[in-house]
């Protein structure tokens, strides 16, 4: 229908310039947590977090949310100690997935291909300029529900569960790190995210910094490590679809026996609705709701957070607790790595 | 910091394939509707819904939700008969703006630029291939709230009203065609948008279908107009943050005497929390929650709903009600235009 | 420390007095519903809605929520025909019964005492002037969970469920009657209920009317049977703590494949948010929110609804649909009573 | 129809009985508060508040939520110190009302009888064990709506207001006391008030209570004053609908520049759901939402708090923030009246 021929000359010089700028990358796609207590977090995972079991490996079990459409968004592995084994991102082609692996090789900080897992082909495997392991891969399996689990209407992945605090799908993930101003640039200019909040303290140094790679506000955040530890773990968030939902999550989780760490409550910054909990690993989870938040403006300017505004605590006053600050996993006492400070 | 020189040669090749399938336009910016009835509709679109008025301009008021952030989503123009004037997107980047006019006038539908509006530059005009008036551009105005509007959180545009059903930001537009196929081909090949999910009759004729630009799983969609007119106008959509929130606006309408089409409710298609209103000039708009529904899959295909399943009515089964399928603006008997059936 | 001897004189008089319009009756204690389906019928009320079973006993399985505090507020029993066994409220004191069961054989309508059931003491059955099967009582079983269903918060009876729709305490009761004037007096009068609404037709005929014994707006309603049938029953309602959650539950009766007759939408009549549904026994169930509403007011007066207020349809606009005047339990096929029209 | 005679024996013995456990009070019906501010707190109820003035009378402003049905539900004064004016309970009956004053009086604290107020008929004024100034009366206004504010649906009291917060009725009150064991004992044995939870610390010392004239889980709280002051005020709280209208109240405060002490969150003791801010003139308002919680149960014991329990902070773990314990009014600074301790 159209004359295409007619319009590749403008085509090339914008394709390349665009490239720089395009999103090869098109959302988060699982993560891996590493925990000493696998059955127990099983059980967390799957009655309390609603997440269906889609597969077995090894020393893993693949779990997913019911809005979730691939294979799985949660790995879990059994280990000695708690914390993130790995976190992926699904790329938005091939050819993205092609010209992202280029750009972090070039960079130095690739590990090269892996087969893939279940549920997904092959992966390239890096670390962030931080040290936490990272993949991204294109081929995936769409996740087709056993009859039992077929949904009512076509549109969507999974049935409901109606059976524990009913998360919807993955949301982001929650990195502490060493230096948040360099973690910001590798997640910019390496994996071609873009920042859209962040807070710069009054020396001028970075303490947080929320990313994305399309319109939710962010799927990727990292804040300053309270140890100087390289490469940990904060907390991994899974979507609730309403606050009233999250409210009976809390509930839930009190019945329960899970450790809620902090919330119900609204951040100041991204304005999510938060709620804390420590999984029976260890690992800290979120569930949250960003109500109809988007970034759609394409030239979003990062909102910058100083540390006066960060003072006056979540958006309607609460004070931050301290264990926010300083429990990563894994536990500082467990971590073998390097201290920065 | 990156050797991008190194990966150029890749990128070149690269960037011609993903241009064809690249979205140049950004998001649904804003719709101009017409009203005989220029008083009340501004009434009804302030106290009701929440806008704000941010220009006025010979017969048009401008008005924005508390979180859209460009100068105006809705113009407001008094005309003798109801109906939308136009509707815009806004591209991704000048250059996507430029690769985009340059595919629509190969295609035949481009009209010329225009030299803006209030709150935005250069637009270039042109019309679907059924007649309906659109615009795109990429030069706007962000919106800066007076000391009077300003929010308590800098991460958000303007202080959150109070006021009335206080929607939150233009999500979609939705129109009624005379060729359903025809349209969407024009959407997915001239506007680069995709199309999440369709319904095709028994005969294999196209009767709607939901398009969008970027991860909201629609911000346009188009069914059959019920007497065959070309290029008129369904309704135009604003999100509220919570279903919550949709059924106290219920209230909110029944208490100011705004007729209620239908709705709260759930639609099967995109799973959308609905509530249709004719504002005082005739248009229908509507206030929708998607909860925490996205796009994010890059190889999304579209669901294709039968005829027998739409015969179930809406999610939880209520029946779809006679105007839903008859009324648009301008009224069948004001409309002037050829009739193709 | 009071002197209460001496108030005693003014005491008889004004008790006297007061006697005629108390509320002897503290509130609805539970309902005994007929299904020739057990099986399914005690799945969907288990899994579903998410009762716990509290005892057995012959052909019946007896039911609770999770903030019920008696030992059962739905008795579940396997019969040829459903329909609705008998309903009964609990006595706000051993006088209060007394004297109750006193008016209630003085006014004719009295079967006699019953030794009492699982979970209650002696009750007094009798009919209304309906032929509907009630029952009073005073003594009753605190409900004293298990282990395994203790709840997190003493002032709680149970844990939380979160499975199924969580419907949290039995609500209220609804009738088809022959003739509502006359069932309203017996109300009244004889149980001494006060009525809160009601609908009178032009002609004067009531055609349905809503009473309480407490402070909640009804907790019993009744309208005309469409066949002129008698002491059919029309639903019993649990409620649920948020609309947010009855939207939910709209979903998961969905998934369920549970006939949604009409709903979630509001109520013109007490406001009621509902959603009805069918068991698989074929009896009606509403889940239902009230928001805050109560009725705190001693000296309320009727609010009576014309016809012409009726025909505006349900608070929103939505039609009544045509089942929910003409289906009741025992399906009028199965129905062996008297037709009075 | 009832042969009512034939029963009056057995009532004489019954009612006499059955009085002193009897509710003469049907709820709190009304209080007034002291402020400094008169003008900005007058702004603070009217337009975050939502409330509608109903009355003014010198000093005075008369104010009432949309839900309530009496003429005004909050008298405000204009005071040189903040502080509780008096507070107000309706009775149930004329007879109820005299039963009441009788026992007052002979108990020792009434004052005697005013003509009444805007809106209400004679009343009697007392004070509490701890002495704060109460009232209670019969005859009072039904309000009746000016055209601008009938309702759509004739069973609310007046339009909802959709302008703030939008709260729906007066809730409860909350006292600051020098001793929670005698003024429980008050309410119950003088007002006829149930208790239906309370704090008891390992001392045995009692450090609150919840009483209730109906089936409201509570419309009276008071808790042990940190100086040990008399007849101080804690709070007033305002029913809302739903908790998404709190989380969004609290956006709204937040907005307003209004003082957020803590919440939203859910109180452990009678599972309110709570936010509290400051009004312009310095007294404490919360507005909550109690979700369906009723105390139907005429035989409810108290639920006893320990120590250990309280210390578990708030529902879902917050703790509870220091000026919960000290903030009262008149602030202590301003505070003339003895100390007892």
């Amino acid at each position: 229908m159209l004359g295409l021929t007619a319009v590749i000359a403008t085509e090339v010089i914008w394709a390349v310039q665009s490239t720089l700028r395009s999103f090869d990358l098109a959302h988060l796609a699982h993560v891996e947590l590493f925990t000493p207590k696998p059955e127990e977090s099983l059980r967390f995972f799957t009655e309390i977090m609603s997440l269906t079991v889609s597969g077995r490996q090894g020393q893993s079990v693949y779990l997913r949310a019911w809005d979730d459409y691939e294979h799985h968004t949660l790995k879990l592995t059994e280990s000695k100690v708690a914390g993130m084994g790995h976190f992926a991102y699904r790329a938005t082609s091939p050819e993205g997935l092609e010209h992202r692996v280029a750009v972090i090789e070039n960079a130095g900080y690739g590990k090269g291909w892996t087969k893939g897992d279940l549920g997904h082909g092959p992966a390239y495997a890096f670390t962030t300029c931080d040290g936490h392991p990272m993949e991204i891969y294109y081929e995936t399996e769409w996740y087709q529900a056993p009859p039992e689990l077929k949904p009512a209407l076509k549109n969507q992945a999974q049935r409901f569960p109606a059976r524990g605090v009913n998360v919807r799908r993955l949301d982001h993930m929650n990195l502490l790190c060493s230096d948040v101003g360099e973690l910001r640039h590798f997640m910019e200019n390496v994996l071609g995210l873009r920042t859209t909040e962040m807070i710069v303290l009054d020396s001028g140094k970075e303490a947080g910094a929320w990313v994305t790679t399309n319109n939710k506000s962010y799927d990727c955040a990292f804040t300053l490590d309270h140890y100087g530890a390289k490469g940990r773990f904060h907390h991994v968030t899974y979507a609730i679809d309403s606050r009233e939902e999250m409210l009976r999550a809390a509930d839930i989780f009190l019945e329960a026996g899970v450790h809620i760490e902090t919330g119900p409550h609204k951040h100041a910054i991204q304005q999510t609705f938060f709620l804390y909990v420590y999984e029976p690993g260890g690992n800290r989870v979120e569930v949250a709701n960003a109500g109809a938040r988007l970034v759609l403006a394409p030239d979003w300017q990062p909102v910058v957070w100083t540390e006066a505004e960060r003072k006056k605590g979540q958006a309607w006053g609460l004070k931050t607790i301290e264990t926010f600050h300083t429990h990563g996993t894994p536990p500082i006492e467990q971590y073998t790595g390097p201290l920065t400070k």
